[in-house]
């Protein structure tokens, strides 16, 4: 989280307090009073597919440089869902997709991001290392380098992806990530109630 | 959107430019180099059910002062999408509730929002206004005060939930809605392809 020294309408300092109505500290301007609210962030990005292989990407950036992801990233102001994964997919693995159904959401309190992954199909295989990718690759499920894949978020959508193109439904997948205490990346992974 | 004039991290001026490795135009502070993203907030809400009637809240705050609504309000860091929900359903209407499936997801790319309501069940019927209601209360799909209604969002979703209630099927509903130009509150909503 970026610092919040100063405020950003007047430039004078913030001070962190419970405003009138209000019921939770926020950072407030004690000079002209303006509340800087701080909220979750929206990722959302692409499980592109061509046949029966999905894209991934290695990353090219920390954080975990040099580990394979879907393409996805932070949504943009004006834009909605659905362009920000194909924009995504087109920044990071210089593909070009059909967006189709939403298809997992996982809230990741621990960072205040919210994921939505969509699966899409590759509209051809001219794809690409965009600037954050070392490569990008498809696979194929039994090629998929499950020790090397960036986050759980990524990890378990395609897990499920998979086991879902297995069973011929996609149903929305949401749940949770829940980073657990300690140094080590460990994580609880709280799936919702499946829909089916 | 609030004005972003000077640095929140050092306090000087920022000015708008394209950051290096970047794409499009950001506050960039011209003193210390730190760069002020401004992101779409996430806005979650339920549709809170008790037997065959919908919970609605009016509106004791602006923009929309008294007109009915879903209880929903901007997600906070920290907590979940059903969290959320469930406590803008506490604050705005006094009503516990079990959060059930997502329903409906709009993108609504003219004020950088997205909403995600939740189907819920009421627990108890001891609601009440909450500070930012003038009045809550349960209503029959033939009751709903469809011309007071205060958003299209919310609009739409009430449409969808009681169509689909009488199906007997509650698909994830997704879309976009559009706000046209010019004085008058007109919006264009383009839904996402049925999942059914």
């Amino acid at each position: 989280m970026m610092g919040m020294n100063y405020c950003s309408e007047c430039g004078k300092s913030v001070e962190v307090s419970i405003p009138e109505g209000d019921n939770r500290p926020r950072h407030v301007c004690s000079t002209c009073g303006a509340i800087h609210y701080q909220n979750p962030k929206v990722v959302v990005g692409c499980i592109p597919v061509w046949e029966q292989q999905v894209l991934l990407c290695r990353r090219a950036i920390e954080p975990r440089y040099g580990y394979w992801t879907l393409p996805a990233g932070f949504m943009e102001n004006g834009e909605t869902s659905q362009q920000g994964a194909a924009r995504e997919t087109l920044e990071e693995a210089c593909a070009r997709v059909d967006v189709e159904g939403l298809y997992t959401l996982f809230n990741l309190p621990h960072i205040s991001q919210i994921y939505l992954l969509y699966r899409s199909r590759l509209l051809d295989i001219d794809f690409d290392a965009g600037e954050e990718s070392l490569e990008v690759a498809l696979f194929h499920e039994h090629e998929i380098p499950w020790d090397e894949i960036a986050f759980p978020v990524i990890q378990e959508s395609l897990r499920l992806y998979f086991a879902d193109r297995n069973r011929g439904v996609f149903p929305l997948r949401s749940g949770t990530i829940e980073r657990l205490p300690g140094e080590a990346r460990r994580f609880r992974i709280l799936l919702d109630d499946d829909p089916a």
